[in-house]
């Protein structure tokens, strides 16, 4: 038998499921043996976790990247650097989007950001579509071609004048989801209430970021959510709800699950860890750095979401990074100061603090298992977007990317420790009590207190369509 | 002291909280007395109710007649067949629309209505209007004028494309009531879900009038009903949804009214006497008949509505008479058979058969009581609507717009026992155990068997805004 | 024709539906006409109402006068001063419990009540049950006999060890009203959960009134009002639950109501102007003063109380008077102080307050209808509870039973303008906007003012059974 | 490196949360190392799983074994015939109940049960107590002990007079169980109304074993898990409700859930494939055969459950198997024919189907993944009884308890293919389309076609506490 490549000696291993103490042998990247300690004889590289937590490393499968948004901002941060930020937070996949826009073939959109992925990402990636113009041409030619080749999930906004599409294109969209094997995930704001609550606002001279959040209370995610369901209900086909803010949205996602519906649901640390009062005051324009889309709400629903995560509601943990400066030309500040709530950037980074955040606050906390936060950070998202087996755990025939967790010593966020090509962390100030110790994609070390891997080194990763089991189907009488 | 003009003696009178034996003088059209027997002395004329239920007129608030439909169908029943037809059924009162048509003033919708109803009603009749085209105009300038005027209700349609507005247009035009102080009516439909599932019934050859109910399932309202409630609760006014048809929408209301939103709700006969079933089979046209929107259900969810009734879910319960003839040149059949059912129109007839179908199978069946009867078929109506306390009740200076019923005989229902000018009822055949025997507007018998009373005698109320018991207001920080 | 008694004129009258001015004949206690102005002549009295509101006179189902308390505590108020206090209130009838003492026939606790009534009332009265002791005697001989005698409405205590009964009791008794008809109050609070909490707290050295409230939270009613529905629907009979102080109570009898069963619900002054803060703080005993159960919460369930009378979850608004004195030897003092709050006397005054209370926050503050207000002091009692149509209404027929209010001046609580015999009130320092200015009983003044009326002129009320429509069932195959 | 024991070469492994091809290494019972094909080199004995899906050994955490009832019925399976149909059916760990009689210690009837265990089991086990008699020395002195010892689960009784608690014993256990770390199983059915509608159908005649469901409909259910979960929230501990047999037990721990509170739920077969229909008609006896407690409910509620073992509700599919045989001196027929229903011992057997009707018509039906199969059969039993990670999982370290499953043939349900001591199988003439081809514990083969391994190899488990993220609790600032 030859040796292995390496061996990581004396892990504790959690997958989704379980947790259980063992040596880890890896060959080409891939784990090819779990076993007792001292089963193991020899490789050529061996790490000791000593006893450590390894984890599976995170997919954050909603992470924006270089993007074409469609309406002039400029996201900080690339493949290069946007992947280096991810491998040191602990995240193996990224999934960021390929943006369509409007007028523009799907073909052309992914192209173009294949180019823009091309030789720079440091750990392996897919590629979630968003269809914001979903003409006869890119729903029956080029959207099947696509599902084939890879491209198994798709993003709907029912939101922002550049990316919304309406009910009946919804409906479209759907049904080609269903009938090709998509997963489609929806950004559930209503459109028009934003709309005239932004006017009534800014005629009445309100424009702090803070009220950014006035713009979009609740009822205003509820209301999209409710009419989410129901359009995947009509289809009858899966779907999953991005960045749920809080309790009302959640009451419907509960009501859907109740009824057998397969409605997933994923939910962001800015809804943990910020409240609307992060926006800050009538004066200060420094809240900004927090406006994001569904706004955070209050403390009442940073509680519900951590119930949410741990009694199932939730299938899905990822950052919404979008990687939009504060200070500098392209900045939220130049963009939205003296100006309006409405023309600053949604999006706050993530990417790199969403691993430790949830490990150190919900696990380490008391609020969720071991077993939950991999779940919610890999397996579920692997298993939703097609990526599963190769990726989502710890299990032989897996990818060899691991996180070595190290636990227990306090970190202070700061945007000094961070990798990401943005200016500021929301999380500046907060104390940690983990952070990964060593981040391994297929097998190769790209973390391990400082960046490693080479840029390029990440592959992109076509996806199969939803398992059955994600798109289980109520029988209907009607012609769909 | 002068004679009454009028004294019924020996009523048995209900109103919407009590009732009691009474006799009523009637004096220039209004009730002046009630009194116990004997108190009153002489009248010009005098009935003997003989110890029969005496109640209010009915109020019909939501019929259609002679209206502009904007999609070239034509209604059968003119201000004066639909008002005889109203007044031999037991209703005192109608509120007809009038409908703007896209790219007309609301003035002129309103001049051309009214000269319609001159000179033709028969009983009383207040207007409402239907907004389709809310330009800044109409909502700024022609409403606030309009609702001065006495035209204080407007509906607004979710679905038709001749009629709907989209989510913007309805969140100004809520606010106009708000500011204004009118009622607002929705038709709850969600207008994408049925286009798109209309689309594909049609695509798959199902014609029939039966797939005018699989268009239009239950979700399709239950979408449109929490949308319409998530706008109101915005913008922070008082809605009423109309013909409510079933389980999922009334959870939705439900839900509202118990989070102490002012949302009523209205509901029709064919949602208590029909189901789907109604619509026939795939081989017959004849259920064209019974196509309306929202399509009647099954028989659990007549049941449900029933429980609305009872336990005050519902505040008005009215016909949503649309008079389309079955046969002839503009008939529901020369449009629709070897066409298809989308093309057929929308609506069923029945102002005159309203009152007995709810008092014979409600209060008689022992569903609901003798007072919530006229709650739902009059008091309600008028508080809603600003005919209060001229019109809903017997009580002292009302008008003396009153039935006297006759009781437990068998009434067969057959259209030719009807005066409307449609060529059918739905509900022939059903046999009730109660009709009215006189019904009486400003004092005057319109019906005793026969129609009564003069072409044109009927008068146009202006209504006042609803009173601010029914348009109670959240606190808000928000600038509406 | 004879002149009236008494003519009122000028009143703004208001029934539980309905409002119109007018004048008001009187004779032989009755309401024989109402008339517009000057349609009625003479009368040997008038009062001029001079424009001002006149409602139905109180009717206060729910309080507690000279009652055998089974546990030696003594009641402040017998039937002269407590009817005293309730006709200076606007209430012109009470209706209290004659409390069947474990072991004793309920045939002696109705005569014993009797003498305790006898030539005492000012105002007429009819009187609840209570069973402790359901033996078979009592069940199937006693309780039919009483009910036919007009004792139709009994309480049940799911509490209180000298009161409550056991669920297998409970069914029986519930089974008894639906084959006698029988309304059905039920006191719903877990026992044993009280009990093992207060165990706990006294354990733990918490004897402070506060604690009460401790020992009682809110899923302790939650949980009896759940049980208590489940032993109605399984019985199939209609109940009353009593005094429900917030959202969690409400909830389930909201899913009960909207299930169509017949589930009533009464609530109380307490539930809408104190909290459980009103119980004081460890170091304080005054907080006794507030002690009742269930106990008030806190000021997100008023809201919450105040929805459920807008919005008819609440069908019954009473007082629970149960005049327990602060001071003396008989005092909640004398018997907590020093002791524990378990050993202080359950229960507030309040039978004067009640409808100054819900009519000058209710009505003038803009969050219930004048109309609304009628039904929910004293026409819905009145239908429950079998008085109607002699009480609950100003209608032809009924009895005079009226208050004239004084509107727009500043009423400020203290104990010494109230009558009843309780050396305290718990609403001492509320500024109110309205006082009853006369109150007339039979169309006798029994306040204008001052206390007027005869001690001995009330009348006993024997009651029917509830309505059918009050009493309305299931189908049902089992053989019960 | 030693030759391992045993070599399952070509396992597919499916685990709760993964599913991968491996070969599986087994070195004294336990699993040594999962591996790539080829990795391992020699055992002395191997198996070639030949692709099949290989899965944790079932824990069926719901079985009666031999066990004292305290009404006299006798139990045909004691621990040799009953394990040994366990491990046939592809379950390896059985929990069965000592139960404490009323008056006896715990210990005692822990001692009497291990002697009934003793040489006996072919598989392992461990014990839940039944608590009947929760004296001051049970509760503080002998419970911590037995919880310390390793048996740190019991189950409440809320009906059956011999082993019922009332609510304040039940207060008073859930409180040991949260202060010793034990985790506390609840049959949740209404005893005084089952009492009372058994009373009154016996006293209407109806004596058939359908009566059996009709005196404990769901409403019964539903009350008591409504309690349980009010009392487990009260001292703030979790709870698992034990056999839900539909809707509106599910709705009340969805509530739970949805609140946060910790209520695990368990179904059974017995939900899925039977209904109350199966207790057959009034002149039959034979659906005796299918009486147990709560009864199978309908069609409509049998979807639900599948629901809730697909949306997570239900954390546990136990058999309930209890061993009543139905012809015999000891039989239900003896005891119940010519008698009534309420006479006929409540339970069915089921150890042995359990596995393959959840894998044949759940997994292969589409119903669940095989993951969810693991999770619902083994893994989360381990995990909230404290088996885990001993069993419940293929993982490294863990026991080699496991089954292979041939698939895709027919099976046909008959009761002389299994190896229970009862004399019928509610599911004779149901056809499946797998169950297991292996059976192995720790290592070792107990089925294969044929029941293998010597009596007594079973090894008694003690338990550990359920871990904290079992029994998180809430902030509260009472005294428990």
């Amino acid at each position: 038998m030859q040796p292995f490549d390496l061996i990581i000696r004396n892990a504790n291993v959690v997958t989704a499921s379980d947790s259980f103490p063992c040596d880890i042998g890896v060959r080409d990247g891939r784990i090819a043996t779990l076993a007792l300690a001292l089963e193991l004889k020899s490789a050529r590289h061996e790490i000791d976790a000593a006893g450590r937590t390894v984890t599976p490393g995170g997919i954050d499968s909603h992470v924006h990247l270089d993007q074409a948004t469609g309406d002039g901002s400029i996201m900080a941060d690339d493949f290069e650097s946007g992947t280096r930020s991810a491998a040191c937070g602990g995240s193996t996949t990224v999934i960021p989007f390929a943006c369509q826009l409007k007028g523009q073939s799907l073909r052309a959109a992914v192209d173009d950001y294949q180019r823009r992925a091309y030789e720079k990402a440091l750990i392996d990636f897919a590629i979630h579509l968003i269809i914001t113009d979903p003409t006869e041409d890119v729903l029956y030619r080029e959207l099947p071609e696509l599902i084939a080749e890879g491209y198994t999930s798709f993003k709907i906004y029912m939101t922002y004048d550049a990316l919304k599409l309406d009910d009946r294109q919804i409906l479209e969209t759907l049904s080609v989801a269903r009938a090709e094997g998509a997963m489609v995930m929806l950004h559930a704001e209503s459109s028009d209430c934003i709309a005239w609550l932004t006017e009534r606002l800014l005629a009445a001279g309100h424009k702090a970021p803070r009220y950014h959040a006035s713009s979009r209370p609740m009822l205003v995610e509820r209301e999209a959510t409710h009419r989410a369901i129901a359009m995947a209900e009509l289809v009858d086909v899966p779907i999953l709800i991005v960045h749920v803010s809080g309790r009302e949205a959640m009451e419907q996602i509960r009501w859907a699950q109740s009824q057998g519906l397969k409605v997933y649901a994923e939910t962001c640390p800015q809804y943990l860890f910020l409240t609307a009062d992060s926006l800050g005051s009538d004066n200060s324009f420094d809240g900004a750095k927090c406006i994001c889309s569904p706004p955070p709400r209050d403390a009442a629903n940073q509680q519900v979401i951590w119930n949410g995560l741990e009694n199932g509601l939730f299938e899905v943990f990822s950052s919404d990074h979008a990687p939009f400066r504060f200070d500098g030309p392209d900045g939220k500040k130049a963009h939205g100061e003296d100006v309006s709530f409405d023309k600053i950037a949604n999006g706050i980074p993530g990417v790199e603090t969403r691993m430790a955040l949830l490990w150190s606050e919900g696990v380490r906390g008391g609020r969720i298992t071991p077993q939950q936060f991999v779940a919610l950070t890999s397996t579920n998202a692997a298993k939703i977007y097609g990526l599963y087996p190769r990726k989502g755990s710890i299990a032989i025939g897996a990818d060899a990317d691991l996180v070595i967790w190290d636990e227990g010593r306090a970190v202070h966020i700061s945007n000094e420790m961070l990798h990401h090509n943005v200016d500021y962390t929301p999380y500046a100030g907060m104390q940690l009590s983990a952070w990964p110790a060593i981040t391994l994609s297929r097998g190769e070390v790209v973390w391990d207190g400082e960046p490693r891997g080479a840029v390029g080194r990440g592959q992109f990763l076509p996806c199969d369509s939803p398992a059955p089991a994600q798109v289980r189907r109520r029988k209907t009488e009607l012609p769909l």
